[in-house]
Protein backbone atom coordinates (compact mmCIF):
# COMPACT_ATOMS: atom_id res chain seq x y z
CA UNK A 1 0.00 0.00 0.00
CA UNK A 2 1.04 3.19 -1.02
CA UNK A 3 1.78 6.34 1.39
CA UNK A 4 -1.79 8.23 -0.27
CA UNK A 5 -3.59 4.61 0.13
CA UNK A 6 -2.27 4.82 3.77
CA UNK A 7 -3.92 8.51 4.16
CA UNK A 8 -7.24 7.54 2.61
CA UNK A 9 -7.44 4.52 4.76
CA UNK A 10 -6.96 6.23 8.08
CA UNK A 11 -10.25 8.29 6.23
CA UNK A 12 -12.36 5.25 6.24
CA UNK A 13 -11.23 3.84 9.50
CA UNK A 14 -12.13 7.00 11.36
CA UNK A 15 -16.13 6.69 9.98
CA UNK A 16 -16.03 3.28 10.89
CA UNK A 17 -14.70 4.03 14.57
CA UNK A 18 -17.60 3.07 16.86
CA UNK A 19 -18.76 4.86 19.02
CA UNK A 20 -17.50 7.93 18.33
CA UNK A 21 -20.51 9.84 20.05
CA UNK A 22 -21.68 13.02 18.15
CA UNK A 23 -20.22 11.94 15.18
CA UNK A 24 -21.03 9.80 11.67
CA UNK A 25 -19.59 6.39 12.29
CA UNK A 26 -20.31 2.67 11.58
CA UNK A 27 -23.57 2.31 13.50
CA UNK A 28 -24.68 6.34 13.16
CA UNK A 29 -25.94 8.41 10.65
CA UNK A 30 -26.86 12.34 10.94
CA UNK A 31 -30.11 13.46 9.07
CA UNK A 32 -28.20 15.03 6.40
CA UNK A 33 -24.74 13.39 6.49
CA UNK A 34 -24.46 9.65 6.29
CA UNK A 35 -21.92 7.30 6.20
CA UNK A 36 -21.61 6.85 2.80
CA UNK A 37 -21.60 10.33 2.51
CA UNK A 38 -17.79 9.96 3.86
CA UNK A 39 -16.58 6.68 1.96
CA UNK A 40 -17.43 8.95 -0.98
CA UNK A 41 -15.69 11.46 0.20
CA UNK A 42 -12.53 9.36 0.98
CA UNK A 43 -12.98 7.88 -2.32
CA UNK A 44 -12.80 11.60 -4.17
CA UNK A 45 -10.06 13.03 -1.63
CA UNK A 46 -7.33 10.48 -3.02
CA UNK A 47 -5.70 12.38 -6.02
CA UNK A 48 -5.49 15.37 -3.55
CA UNK A 49 -3.13 12.70 -1.43
CA UNK A 50 -1.38 11.95 -3.93
CA UNK A 51 -0.39 14.86 -4.99
CA UNK A 52 0.91 15.39 -1.43
CA UNK A 53 2.91 11.96 -1.35
CA UNK A 54 4.03 12.91 -4.28
CA UNK A 55 5.68 16.13 -3.02
CA UNK A 56 3.66 18.66 -4.37
CA UNK A 57 2.81 22.07 -2.75
CA UNK A 58 0.20 21.77 -0.03
CA UNK A 59 -2.07 24.42 -0.64
CA UNK A 60 -2.89 22.61 -4.40
CA UNK A 61 -2.69 19.23 -3.19
CA UNK A 62 -5.61 20.41 -0.29
CA UNK A 63 -7.14 22.20 -2.58
CA UNK A 64 -8.16 19.06 -4.98
CA UNK A 65 -8.32 17.15 -2.14
CA UNK A 66 -11.02 19.23 -0.91
CA UNK A 67 -12.91 19.29 -4.22
CA UNK A 68 -12.50 15.39 -5.10
CA UNK A 69 -14.14 15.24 -1.41
CA UNK A 70 -16.82 17.35 -1.84
CA UNK A 71 -18.56 15.61 -5.43
CA UNK A 72 -21.03 13.94 -2.70
CA UNK A 73 -24.50 14.70 -1.49
CA UNK A 74 -23.11 15.34 2.36
CA UNK A 75 -21.46 18.52 1.49
CA UNK A 76 -18.46 18.88 3.72
CA UNK A 77 -17.67 15.44 5.35
CA UNK A 78 -13.58 15.25 5.64
CA UNK A 79 -12.60 19.17 5.52
CA UNK A 80 -10.59 19.42 8.75
CA UNK A 81 -9.10 16.33 8.29
CA UNK A 82 -7.88 16.68 4.99
CA UNK A 83 -5.80 19.95 6.59
CA UNK A 84 -4.04 17.57 8.74
CA UNK A 85 -3.58 14.94 6.56
CA UNK A 86 -1.95 16.88 3.76
CA UNK A 87 0.94 18.39 5.59
CA UNK A 88 1.42 14.60 7.02
CA UNK A 89 1.48 13.11 3.54
CA UNK A 90 4.07 15.62 2.67
CA UNK A 91 6.38 15.43 5.82
CA UNK A 92 6.13 11.40 5.69
CA UNK A 93 8.07 11.51 2.16
CA UNK A 94 11.30 12.79 4.03
CA UNK A 95 10.14 11.33 7.73
CA UNK A 96 7.19 11.35 9.35
CA UNK A 97 8.03 13.63 12.91
CA UNK A 98 7.09 17.15 14.43
CA UNK A 99 10.26 18.89 13.14
CA UNK A 100 9.25 17.81 9.82
CA UNK A 101 5.88 18.55 9.28
CA UNK A 102 6.83 22.04 11.31
CA UNK A 103 9.24 22.70 8.25
CA UNK A 104 6.75 21.47 6.21
CA UNK A 105 4.13 24.37 7.53
CA UNK A 106 6.77 26.99 7.77
CA UNK A 107 7.28 26.71 4.12
CA UNK A 108 3.93 27.36 2.82
CA UNK A 109 3.63 30.57 0.34
CA UNK A 110 1.13 32.79 -0.21
CA UNK A 111 0.45 30.66 -3.43
CA UNK A 112 -0.57 27.61 -0.77
CA UNK A 113 -3.06 30.13 1.26
CA UNK A 114 -4.62 31.31 -2.08
CA UNK A 115 -5.50 27.36 -2.92
CA UNK A 116 -6.84 27.05 0.53
CA UNK A 117 -9.14 29.81 0.11
CA UNK A 118 -10.41 28.54 -3.06
CA UNK A 119 -11.26 24.76 -1.46
CA UNK A 120 -13.95 26.78 0.81
CA UNK A 121 -15.56 27.49 -3.19
CA UNK A 122 -15.83 23.73 -3.08
CA UNK A 123 -17.70 23.40 0.52
CA UNK A 124 -19.69 25.22 3.10
CA UNK A 125 -17.45 24.75 5.98
CA UNK A 126 -19.17 25.95 9.19
CA UNK A 127 -16.34 28.92 10.87
CA UNK A 128 -16.40 31.65 13.08
CA UNK A 129 -17.03 34.92 12.05
CA UNK A 130 -13.28 36.20 11.33
CA UNK A 131 -12.41 39.23 13.29
CA UNK A 132 -13.65 42.99 12.29
CA UNK A 133 -10.42 43.89 11.12
CA UNK A 134 -10.27 40.93 8.69
CA UNK A 135 -13.36 41.02 7.10
CA UNK A 136 -11.59 40.94 3.89
CA UNK A 137 -10.02 37.73 4.69
CA UNK A 138 -12.69 35.66 5.44
CA UNK A 139 -12.53 32.08 4.41
CA UNK A 140 -16.30 31.75 3.69
CA UNK A 141 -15.44 34.26 1.10
CA UNK A 142 -13.31 31.84 -0.71
CA UNK A 143 -11.78 32.96 -3.83
CA UNK A 144 -12.79 36.14 -3.50
CA UNK A 145 -10.64 36.79 -0.89
CA UNK A 146 -7.48 35.67 -2.45
CA UNK A 147 -6.67 39.29 -3.87
CA UNK A 148 -6.71 40.89 -0.35
CA UNK A 149 -4.98 37.43 0.91
CA UNK A 150 -2.00 38.26 -1.81
CA UNK A 151 -1.90 42.21 -1.15
CA UNK A 152 -1.44 41.37 3.01
CA UNK A 153 1.33 38.70 1.63
CA UNK A 154 -0.26 36.20 3.82
CA UNK A 155 1.16 32.34 3.47
CA UNK A 156 -1.27 29.62 3.95
CA UNK A 157 0.91 29.05 8.12
CA UNK A 158 0.02 32.63 8.73
CA UNK A 159 -3.61 31.88 7.44
CA UNK A 160 -4.09 29.17 10.22
CA UNK A 161 -2.03 30.71 12.65
CA UNK A 162 -4.65 33.42 12.95
CA UNK A 163 -7.22 30.44 13.64
CA UNK A 164 -5.81 29.75 16.76
CA UNK A 165 -7.51 30.09 19.02
CA UNK A 166 -10.27 29.00 18.12
CA UNK A 167 -10.06 26.03 15.95
CA UNK A 168 -7.83 22.93 17.15
CA UNK A 169 -7.15 21.66 13.34
CA UNK A 170 -5.75 25.22 12.82
CA UNK A 171 -3.73 24.67 16.36
CA UNK A 172 -2.26 21.44 15.13
CA UNK A 173 -0.50 23.63 12.44
CA UNK A 174 1.27 25.84 15.24
CA UNK A 175 2.01 23.14 18.11
CA UNK A 176 4.16 20.59 15.31
CA UNK A 177 0.67 18.35 15.37
CA UNK A 178 1.31 17.45 18.81
CA UNK A 179 -2.40 16.14 19.69
CA UNK A 180 -2.44 14.25 15.75
CA UNK A 181 1.35 12.66 17.14
CA UNK A 182 -0.13 11.92 20.49
CA UNK A 183 -3.74 9.97 19.30
CA UNK A 184 -1.11 7.83 17.04
CA UNK A 185 0.51 6.85 20.35
CA UNK A 186 -2.95 6.11 21.90
CA UNK A 187 -3.92 4.05 18.78
CA UNK A 188 -0.81 1.81 18.66
CA UNK A 189 -0.91 1.61 22.53
CA UNK A 190 -4.68 0.46 22.73
CA UNK A 191 -6.09 -2.76 22.54
CA UNK A 192 -9.15 -4.35 20.37
CA UNK A 193 -9.68 -4.57 16.43
CA UNK A 194 -9.05 -0.99 15.12
CA UNK A 195 -12.94 0.23 14.97
CA UNK A 196 -13.06 0.01 19.15
CA UNK A 197 -9.03 1.55 19.43
CA UNK A 198 -10.19 4.25 17.02
CA UNK A 199 -13.30 5.00 19.42
CA UNK A 200 -10.76 5.05 22.40
CA UNK A 201 -8.62 7.65 20.82
CA UNK A 202 -12.02 9.68 19.78
CA UNK A 203 -13.00 9.56 23.20
CA UNK A 204 -9.36 10.55 24.62
CA UNK A 205 -9.13 13.32 22.66
CA UNK A 206 -12.54 14.60 23.55
CA UNK A 207 -11.68 14.08 26.74
CA UNK A 208 -8.64 16.41 26.97
CA UNK A 209 -9.71 19.58 25.31
CA UNK A 210 -13.48 20.74 24.53
CA UNK A 211 -14.22 20.15 20.48
CA UNK A 212 -13.54 23.74 18.75
CA UNK A 213 -16.50 22.37 16.05
CA UNK A 214 -18.28 22.12 18.92
CA UNK A 215 -17.44 25.38 20.54
CA UNK A 216 -18.02 27.37 17.44
CA UNK A 217 -21.51 26.21 17.16
CA UNK A 218 -23.11 26.00 20.36
CA UNK A 219 -20.73 27.71 22.26
CA UNK A 220 -17.85 27.35 25.29
CA UNK A 221 -19.90 25.92 27.53
CA UNK A 222 -21.73 23.27 25.85
CA UNK A 223 -18.21 22.07 24.72
CA UNK A 224 -16.88 22.29 28.08
CA UNK A 225 -19.95 19.95 29.04
CA UNK A 226 -19.21 17.35 26.26
CA UNK A 227 -15.31 17.44 27.19
CA UNK A 228 -16.35 16.77 30.86
CA UNK A 229 -18.44 13.66 30.17
CA UNK A 230 -16.09 12.67 27.82
CA UNK A 231 -13.57 12.56 30.40
CA UNK A 232 -15.66 10.53 32.95
CA UNK A 233 -16.30 7.68 30.54
CA UNK A 234 -13.15 8.39 29.82
CA UNK A 235 -11.56 8.06 33.09
CA UNK A 236 -14.10 4.68 34.01
CA UNK A 237 -13.47 3.38 30.40
CA UNK A 238 -16.43 3.46 29.46
CA UNK A 239 -15.92 1.85 26.18
CA UNK A 240 -15.12 -1.28 26.79
CA UNK A 241 -16.55 -1.39 30.83
CA UNK A 242 -20.22 0.62 30.45
CA UNK A 243 -20.89 0.74 26.74
CA UNK A 244 -24.41 1.15 27.23
CA UNK A 245 -23.19 4.62 28.93
CA UNK A 246 -21.48 5.90 26.07
CA UNK A 247 -24.01 5.01 23.58
CA UNK A 248 -26.71 7.58 25.64
CA UNK A 249 -24.01 10.09 25.53
CA UNK A 250 -24.20 9.45 22.22
CA UNK A 251 -27.70 9.85 21.78
CA UNK A 252 -28.00 12.76 23.55
CA UNK A 253 -25.31 14.68 21.18
CA UNK A 254 -27.38 13.88 18.21
CA UNK A 255 -30.58 14.62 20.12
CA UNK A 256 -29.05 17.82 20.30
CA UNK A 257 -26.86 18.38 16.80
CA UNK A 258 -23.65 18.84 18.74
CA UNK A 259 -20.99 17.27 16.25
CA UNK A 260 -17.53 17.17 17.97
CA UNK A 261 -15.95 17.32 14.14
CA UNK A 262 -12.40 18.93 15.09
CA UNK A 263 -11.79 16.09 17.50
CA UNK A 264 -12.58 13.29 14.48
CA UNK A 265 -10.27 15.52 12.56
CA UNK A 266 -7.40 14.92 14.88
CA UNK A 267 -8.44 10.97 14.65
CA UNK A 268 -8.19 10.84 11.53
CA UNK A 269 -4.71 12.48 11.67
CA UNK A 270 -3.64 10.18 14.36
CA UNK A 271 -4.77 6.87 12.21
CA UNK A 272 -2.72 8.32 9.21
CA UNK A 273 0.58 8.71 11.65
CA UNK A 274 -0.04 5.02 12.92
CA UNK A 275 -0.73 3.17 9.56
CA UNK A 276 2.14 4.81 8.92
CA UNK A 277 4.66 4.16 11.43
CA UNK A 278 3.25 0.57 11.34
CA UNK A 279 1.99 0.54 14.64
CA UNK A 280 -1.56 -0.04 13.75
CA UNK A 281 -1.84 -2.23 10.73
CA UNK A 282 -5.22 -3.60 9.19
CA UNK B 1 -15.10 11.43 -9.39
CA UNK B 2 -13.34 9.10 -12.26
CA UNK B 3 -14.63 5.98 -13.12
CA UNK B 4 -11.86 3.85 -11.01
CA UNK B 5 -13.14 5.65 -8.18
CA UNK B 6 -17.01 4.64 -8.92
CA UNK B 7 -15.80 1.30 -9.11
CA UNK B 8 -13.55 1.71 -5.52
CA UNK B 9 -16.62 3.58 -4.17
CA UNK B 10 -19.01 0.61 -5.03
CA UNK B 11 -16.81 -2.05 -3.13
CA UNK B 12 -17.04 0.32 -0.46
CA UNK B 13 -21.01 0.80 -0.35
CA UNK B 14 -21.00 -3.18 -1.02
CA UNK B 15 -19.69 -3.46 2.08
CA UNK B 16 -21.43 -0.87 4.11
CA UNK B 17 -24.83 -2.19 2.70
CA UNK B 18 -26.59 -3.85 5.95
CA UNK B 19 -28.60 -6.17 6.89
CA UNK B 20 -26.86 -8.34 4.33
CA UNK B 21 -27.19 -12.00 5.86
CA UNK B 22 -24.21 -13.97 6.72
CA UNK B 23 -21.56 -11.44 5.22
CA UNK B 24 -19.21 -8.99 6.41
CA UNK B 25 -21.76 -5.62 6.65
CA UNK B 26 -21.70 -2.11 8.49
CA UNK B 27 -22.84 -3.78 11.30
CA UNK B 28 -21.52 -7.31 11.29
CA UNK B 29 -17.84 -8.91 11.70
CA UNK B 30 -17.27 -12.65 10.96
CA UNK B 31 -14.23 -14.12 12.95
CA UNK B 32 -11.68 -13.63 11.19
CA UNK B 33 -12.81 -11.29 8.65
CA UNK B 34 -13.93 -7.92 9.64
CA UNK B 35 -15.07 -4.41 8.40
CA UNK B 36 -11.77 -2.66 7.98
CA UNK B 37 -10.48 -5.50 5.72
CA UNK B 38 -12.89 -4.64 2.91
CA UNK B 39 -12.06 -1.13 3.42
CA UNK B 40 -8.57 -1.75 2.98
CA UNK B 41 -9.22 -4.17 0.44
CA UNK B 42 -11.34 -1.59 -1.47
CA UNK B 43 -8.36 1.11 -0.81
CA UNK B 44 -5.28 -1.16 -2.17
CA UNK B 45 -7.80 -2.90 -5.35
CA UNK B 46 -7.26 0.85 -7.04
CA UNK B 47 -4.49 0.76 -9.10
CA UNK B 48 -5.90 -2.06 -10.75
CA UNK B 49 -9.40 -0.52 -11.59
CA UNK B 50 -7.30 2.42 -12.58
CA UNK B 51 -5.85 0.03 -15.00
CA UNK B 52 -9.13 -1.47 -15.92
CA UNK B 53 -10.56 2.19 -16.59
CA UNK B 54 -6.95 3.49 -18.98
CA UNK B 55 -8.19 0.65 -20.97
CA UNK B 56 -5.22 -2.12 -20.04
CA UNK B 57 -6.03 -5.40 -20.36
CA UNK B 58 -8.63 -7.17 -17.97
CA UNK B 59 -6.02 -9.70 -16.81
CA UNK B 60 -2.90 -7.75 -15.73
CA UNK B 61 -5.56 -5.02 -14.28
CA UNK B 62 -7.39 -8.28 -12.42
CA UNK B 63 -4.15 -9.25 -11.26
CA UNK B 64 -2.99 -5.82 -10.26
CA UNK B 65 -6.66 -5.21 -8.55
CA UNK B 66 -6.02 -8.40 -6.46
CA UNK B 67 -2.41 -7.87 -5.30
CA UNK B 68 -4.10 -4.78 -3.53
CA UNK B 69 -7.01 -6.13 -2.52
CA UNK B 70 -4.93 -8.73 -0.43
CA UNK B 71 -2.26 -6.38 0.95
CA UNK B 72 -4.58 -6.51 4.50
CA UNK B 73 -4.94 -9.53 7.31
CA UNK B 74 -8.28 -10.40 6.59
CA UNK B 75 -6.67 -12.64 3.00
CA UNK B 76 -9.42 -12.72 0.76
CA UNK B 77 -12.13 -9.87 0.80
CA UNK B 78 -13.21 -8.74 -2.82
CA UNK B 79 -11.50 -11.31 -5.67
CA UNK B 80 -15.01 -12.21 -7.11
CA UNK B 81 -16.36 -8.73 -6.87
CA UNK B 82 -13.66 -7.63 -9.09
CA UNK B 83 -13.74 -10.26 -11.64
CA UNK B 84 -16.76 -8.75 -11.83
CA UNK B 85 -15.40 -4.76 -11.73
CA UNK B 86 -12.43 -5.34 -14.19
CA UNK B 87 -14.88 -6.13 -17.29
CA UNK B 88 -17.30 -3.76 -16.32
CA UNK B 89 -14.95 -1.05 -15.50
CA UNK B 90 -12.99 -1.78 -19.57
CA UNK B 91 -16.73 -1.35 -20.87
CA UNK B 92 -17.39 1.22 -19.84
CA UNK B 93 -14.97 3.36 -21.33
CA UNK B 94 -17.11 2.26 -25.03
CA UNK B 95 -20.63 1.52 -23.17
CA UNK B 96 -21.59 0.28 -20.22
CA UNK B 97 -23.66 -2.32 -21.70
CA UNK B 98 -24.61 -6.12 -22.25
CA UNK B 99 -23.34 -6.09 -25.47
CA UNK B 100 -19.62 -4.68 -24.59
CA UNK B 101 -19.00 -6.35 -21.79
CA UNK B 102 -19.32 -9.99 -23.91
CA UNK B 103 -17.03 -8.39 -26.36
CA UNK B 104 -14.65 -7.66 -23.69
CA UNK B 105 -14.80 -11.21 -22.32
CA UNK B 106 -14.69 -12.70 -25.89
CA UNK B 107 -11.41 -10.82 -26.64
CA UNK B 108 -9.45 -11.79 -23.51
CA UNK B 109 -5.89 -14.14 -24.22
CA UNK B 110 -3.73 -16.70 -23.14
CA UNK B 111 -1.64 -13.61 -21.71
CA UNK B 112 -5.47 -12.72 -19.36
CA UNK B 113 -5.44 -16.29 -18.18
CA UNK B 114 -2.38 -16.28 -16.97
CA UNK B 115 -2.64 -13.04 -15.06
CA UNK B 116 -5.92 -14.79 -13.70
CA UNK B 117 -3.70 -17.54 -12.54
CA UNK B 118 -0.87 -15.52 -11.16
CA UNK B 119 -3.70 -13.32 -9.00
CA UNK B 120 -4.08 -16.68 -6.85
CA UNK B 121 -0.93 -16.86 -5.66
CA UNK B 122 -1.50 -13.35 -4.30
CA UNK B 123 -4.49 -14.94 -2.17
CA UNK B 124 -6.68 -18.03 -0.73
CA UNK B 125 -9.72 -18.14 -3.28
CA UNK B 126 -12.07 -21.16 -2.04
CA UNK B 127 -12.53 -22.75 -5.09
CA UNK B 128 -13.91 -26.78 -6.02
CA UNK B 129 -12.06 -29.47 -6.63
CA UNK B 130 -11.39 -28.85 -10.78
CA UNK B 131 -12.44 -32.17 -12.71
CA UNK B 132 -9.71 -35.21 -12.96
CA UNK B 133 -8.85 -34.24 -16.17
CA UNK B 134 -8.09 -30.76 -15.33
CA UNK B 135 -5.48 -31.41 -12.44
CA UNK B 136 -3.40 -29.31 -14.25
CA UNK B 137 -5.16 -26.59 -14.47
CA UNK B 138 -6.34 -25.83 -10.99
CA UNK B 139 -6.68 -22.11 -9.93
CA UNK B 140 -5.20 -22.98 -6.39
CA UNK B 141 -1.92 -24.20 -8.58
CA UNK B 142 -1.42 -20.27 -8.98
CA UNK B 143 0.92 -19.06 -11.58
CA UNK B 144 2.64 -23.33 -11.18
CA UNK B 145 -0.27 -23.71 -14.02
CA UNK B 146 0.54 -20.88 -16.19
CA UNK B 147 2.47 -23.52 -18.60
CA UNK B 148 -0.12 -26.00 -19.17
CA UNK B 149 -2.86 -23.05 -19.46
CA UNK B 150 -0.25 -21.61 -22.54
CA UNK B 151 -0.03 -25.49 -23.84
CA UNK B 152 -3.82 -25.47 -24.14
CA UNK B 153 -4.12 -22.26 -25.46
CA UNK B 154 -6.58 -21.51 -23.15
CA UNK B 155 -8.27 -17.66 -22.89
CA UNK B 156 -9.44 -16.03 -20.04
CA UNK B 157 -12.90 -16.16 -21.30
CA UNK B 158 -12.25 -19.84 -22.02
CA UNK B 159 -11.07 -20.37 -18.00
CA UNK B 160 -14.10 -18.88 -17.06
CA UNK B 161 -16.70 -20.87 -19.06
CA UNK B 162 -14.97 -23.73 -17.47
CA UNK B 163 -16.25 -22.67 -14.06
CA UNK B 164 -19.92 -22.88 -15.03
CA UNK B 165 -21.69 -24.48 -13.42
CA UNK B 166 -20.34 -23.85 -10.08
CA UNK B 167 -19.45 -20.19 -9.84
CA UNK B 168 -22.02 -17.71 -10.56
CA UNK B 169 -19.09 -15.00 -10.93
CA UNK B 170 -17.87 -17.00 -13.77
CA UNK B 171 -21.31 -17.68 -14.95
CA UNK B 172 -22.16 -13.17 -15.43
CA UNK B 173 -18.44 -13.92 -17.72
CA UNK B 174 -20.97 -16.16 -20.39
CA UNK B 175 -23.93 -14.55 -19.73
CA UNK B 176 -23.20 -11.01 -20.65
CA UNK B 177 -22.98 -10.62 -16.88
CA UNK B 178 -26.72 -10.56 -17.01
CA UNK B 179 -27.26 -10.45 -12.62
CA UNK B 180 -25.26 -7.71 -12.36
CA UNK B 181 -27.32 -5.52 -15.02
CA UNK B 182 -30.21 -6.82 -13.54
CA UNK B 183 -28.91 -6.10 -9.99
CA UNK B 184 -28.20 -2.53 -10.72
CA UNK B 185 -32.11 -2.24 -12.15
CA UNK B 186 -32.72 -2.80 -8.52
CA UNK B 187 -30.77 -0.75 -6.86
CA UNK B 188 -32.07 2.33 -9.23
CA UNK B 189 -35.80 1.21 -8.68
CA UNK B 190 -35.40 0.73 -4.50
CA UNK B 191 -36.20 3.17 -2.06
CA UNK B 192 -34.34 4.65 0.36
CA UNK B 193 -30.52 5.29 1.30
CA UNK B 194 -28.11 3.30 -0.40
CA UNK B 195 -26.94 0.99 2.00
CA UNK B 196 -30.89 -0.12 2.53
CA UNK B 197 -31.12 -0.38 -0.81
CA UNK B 198 -27.73 -2.52 -1.15
CA UNK B 199 -29.15 -4.52 1.83
CA UNK B 200 -32.67 -5.54 -0.89
CA UNK B 201 -30.70 -5.76 -3.65
CA UNK B 202 -28.65 -8.47 -1.80
CA UNK B 203 -31.60 -10.01 -0.48
CA UNK B 204 -33.26 -10.24 -4.15
CA UNK B 205 -30.08 -11.89 -5.44
CA UNK B 206 -29.98 -14.39 -2.84
CA UNK B 207 -33.26 -14.76 -3.07
CA UNK B 208 -32.95 -15.85 -6.98
CA UNK B 209 -30.46 -18.76 -7.05
CA UNK B 210 -27.96 -20.56 -5.17
CA UNK B 211 -25.32 -18.96 -3.63
CA UNK B 212 -21.98 -20.51 -5.80
CA UNK B 213 -19.52 -19.96 -2.98
CA UNK B 214 -22.38 -21.58 -0.10
CA UNK B 215 -22.89 -24.43 -2.06
CA UNK B 216 -19.19 -25.07 -2.51
CA UNK B 217 -18.45 -25.10 1.10
CA UNK B 218 -21.41 -26.34 2.40
CA UNK B 219 -23.03 -28.19 -0.11
CA UNK B 220 -25.89 -27.93 -2.31
CA UNK B 221 -28.93 -28.44 -0.34
CA UNK B 222 -27.52 -25.81 2.47
CA UNK B 223 -27.28 -23.52 -0.57
CA UNK B 224 -30.91 -24.45 -1.52
CA UNK B 225 -32.22 -23.92 2.11
CA UNK B 226 -30.45 -20.24 1.94
CA UNK B 227 -32.58 -19.48 -1.32
CA UNK B 228 -35.57 -20.30 -0.33
CA UNK B 229 -35.51 -18.47 3.22
CA UNK B 230 -33.82 -15.28 1.52
CA UNK B 231 -37.13 -15.52 -0.81
CA UNK B 232 -39.57 -15.67 1.86
CA UNK B 233 -37.75 -13.35 3.66
CA UNK B 234 -37.87 -10.98 0.21
CA UNK B 235 -41.49 -11.41 -0.82
CA UNK B 236 -43.23 -10.40 2.32
CA UNK B 237 -40.36 -7.25 2.22
CA UNK B 238 -39.12 -8.33 5.52
CA UNK B 239 -36.35 -5.90 5.15
CA UNK B 240 -38.48 -2.72 5.28
CA UNK B 241 -41.35 -4.55 7.34
CA UNK B 242 -39.95 -7.58 9.59
CA UNK B 243 -36.40 -6.41 10.22
CA UNK B 244 -35.70 -8.95 13.07
CA UNK B 245 -36.49 -11.98 10.91
CA UNK B 246 -33.74 -10.73 9.04
CA UNK B 247 -31.36 -10.27 11.92
CA UNK B 248 -32.57 -14.05 12.82
CA UNK B 249 -31.73 -15.18 9.65
CA UNK B 250 -27.98 -13.63 9.44
CA UNK B 251 -27.58 -14.60 13.21
CA UNK B 252 -27.89 -18.45 12.37
CA UNK B 253 -26.07 -17.88 8.72
CA UNK B 254 -23.36 -15.97 11.05
CA UNK B 255 -23.55 -19.18 13.59
CA UNK B 256 -23.13 -22.11 10.76
CA UNK B 257 -20.62 -19.92 9.12
CA UNK B 258 -22.87 -19.41 5.94
CA UNK B 259 -21.52 -16.99 3.95
CA UNK B 260 -23.18 -15.98 0.90
CA UNK B 261 -19.94 -14.72 -0.64
CA UNK B 262 -20.63 -14.68 -4.77
CA UNK B 263 -24.34 -12.83 -4.02
CA UNK B 264 -21.94 -10.41 -2.70
CA UNK B 265 -20.01 -9.74 -5.49
CA UNK B 266 -22.94 -9.48 -7.71
CA UNK B 267 -24.28 -6.35 -5.68
CA UNK B 268 -20.68 -5.12 -5.73
CA UNK B 269 -20.73 -4.84 -9.57
CA UNK B 270 -24.47 -3.50 -9.58
CA UNK B 271 -23.77 -0.90 -8.01
CA UNK B 272 -21.01 0.15 -10.07
CA UNK B 273 -23.05 -0.08 -13.04
CA UNK B 274 -25.44 2.09 -10.64
CA UNK B 275 -23.41 4.79 -10.51
CA UNK B 276 -21.39 4.85 -13.47
CA UNK B 277 -25.24 5.30 -14.97
CA UNK B 278 -25.88 7.91 -12.43
CA UNK B 279 -28.96 5.89 -11.70
CA UNK B 280 -27.85 5.88 -7.67
CA UNK B 281 -26.06 8.66 -6.51
CA UNK B 282 -24.13 9.16 -3.13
Amino acid sequence: MERAQRAQLALLLEVAGTPKPGNVDRHRDLDELRFEHFLAGAVGAYPGLVMAANGEAVGPAFERAVRGMAAQEGDNTQFGALLLLVPLVRAAQTDLAPATVERIVEETTVADAAAFYRAFDHVDVFVDEPPDNLDDLDVRRGSDAVPALEDRGLTLSGVLAAGVPGDDVAREWVTGFERSFSAADRLAAADGPVTERTASTFLSLLAERPDTLVATRHGKSVAMEVMERARALHEREAISTDRAAVDSFADDLVARGINPGTTADLTAAGLFIALERGTLTV
